[in-house]
């Protein structure tokens, strides 16, 4: 059964255990545009200790360039690039290095800003996505728009994550590519999330948007790059050599059972859940044992409140 | 094996056997807005000999007054509202006499102006739908738009169709009334079509479409009305009581093995496939007994030209 901390001591020894502290950010460091109590405390004193700090995400929406001013506007400093891996950057590796898709392809993107800006600092040419054509402006779906008709012959695979600018035609236009050539474009999800939790609400997440084109497709991605797929662990290790060695050295933290904490756990790390997301305490006591977290806390910031 | 309709004796045979003629629109009668060689003197014939045509229609984003605009459109003169049954009406029907949602409770819909009419002349109040308030302009999406914040505490049931201006807020507003109260609310599909064919291209569907709501809430439709559902059946034959009583003697004409063949044989009536839409003749002739159309043809004129 999970360990809830409510001591100084707790604390100390989950500080002397681990060395890598691995983050989910919505739910665990923020709530949408606030930030959660005492975050800003908690990360300077990991900091201060020497941990390494890594922030998961699986919002596609933002590149980790995004990220690094929204840690900033949000007042924790110091964050850089090269601590953030998000669903986005994930997915633009695994274009790269997993499918080696050659530089004079493009890649087809349902989706936003974070996924193109990924790409393109891997050398990638994106179409689709952001592109103000693709926009309808309230004037209704035009069947003989060029994005369905007109396909472009250089496009080499297709990456699909979540979209709050979705409309018929970025729908239809993916449809597509996933059909075009025998359906024989790689389709690749940048994550599965049903929801998208934004200002208290459940909104359509990346998986429910991704499922809209499997099914008029008949097609399942390719590749899943997010969590709780271990590509982005291993990417993740791959960086870190000292975690790739020893799992057990690493934390992650997170606020939902069946994607942070079964990153976490598949990936060798032991795993605390945080209760500002999306999960109730009751949820974590009725976990089996072999899928429950090793920990869980009221909010991250009791690291801090607890150690004062 | 399905018999090919090839000879004027053939044709002659399937006169005197059949008194009802059913018929997809799309891909049978015309091609988008197209109609098709000789379906105008094909329908003129079954009519001067008394025949009872009726017109099957899974596309959701009309009403049947507007399809009876469309057939005069297309020369078709003299079709009535009453020979036509569409799975936007099918939907109503649904709410109204299974439901039997009282008319004081309003309906939520995901779909274009056909449920809603559909829907209004059974006496209810729609809302979501074509409200122009839904549609974005391109501006971005609102995390606080009222249709998110405000659920309408009168709404008791959702009506989910095909939709061409679709967005991510029409989505996620449907999202919030299927997980209210429990998800409780009853959720209606028109129909579950994974792609909507237009201009000889393959679009999102409306299943496609109800698949992302259905994802995201954890649900399945309770109800699905158009074909190869028999609840679009049932209404058929409620309205047609000889059809009723003596389904073979009904003909079901429509272009695709998996809805149109379906619908008619699981109703027992007989059925045609018609080479002009989605079929090839070898798909035809690759089904197995029990599952192949009793006839084939390949397009709905040949019952006119034969007989000339």
């Amino acid at each position: 059964m999970s360990v809830k901390i409510s001591s100084k001591e707790q604390v100390e020894s989950i500080f002397d255990k681990y060395e890598y502290f691995l983050f989910d950010c919505d739910g665990v460091i923020w709530l949408g545009d606030h930030i959660l109590p005492k975050v800003i405390e908690t990360i300077g004193l990991l900091k201060s200790l020497n941990k390494i700090v890594i922030f998961v995400t699986n919002n596609s929406s933002k590149s980790r360039n995004d990220y690094v001013s929204k840690f900033e506007k949000l007042g924790i400093k110091g964050i850089t690039k090269e601590e953030i891996f998000g669903s986005s950057y994930a997915a633009a590796v695994y274009v790269d290095k997993i499918l080696e898709l050659p530089k004079d392809k493009k890649v087809w993107v349902l989706g936003e800003h974070g996924i193109e800006q990924e790409l393109s600092e891997l050398g990638y040419t994106t179409i689709g996505g952001t592109d103000p054509k693709l926009i309808e402006n309230g004037v209704g779906f035009d069947p003989e728009s060029p994005f369905l008709t007109d396909l472009d012959p250089e496009v080499g695979c297709v990456v699909a994550g979540l979209g709050l600018t979705l409309n018929y035609l970025k729908l239809s236009a993916t449809l597509q590519y996933l059909l075009k050539d025998n359906k024989s474009l790689p389709f690749i999800a940048t994550n599965i999330d049903s929801t998208f939790p934004m200002k208290g609400k459940l909104l359509i997440g990346a998986g429910s948007i991704i499922e809209t084109v499997a099914f008029a497709s008949g097609r399942q991605p390719d590749a899943i790059c997010g969590k709780p797929n271990q590509a982005m662990m291993d990417g993740i290790k791959e960086v870190n050599p000292n975690l790739k060695k020893n799992p057990s050295r690493g934390l992650m933290i997170g606020d939902r059972l069946n994607t942070d904490m079964k990153f976490g756990r598949e990936g060798g790390l032991d795993t605390l859940l945080v209760l500002t997301g999306i999960e109730t305490e009751s949820n974590v006591l009725a976990q089996e044992k072999q899928v429950a977290p090793t920990y869980y806390a009221d909010k991250l910031g009791d690291f801090y409140e607890l150690t004062k």
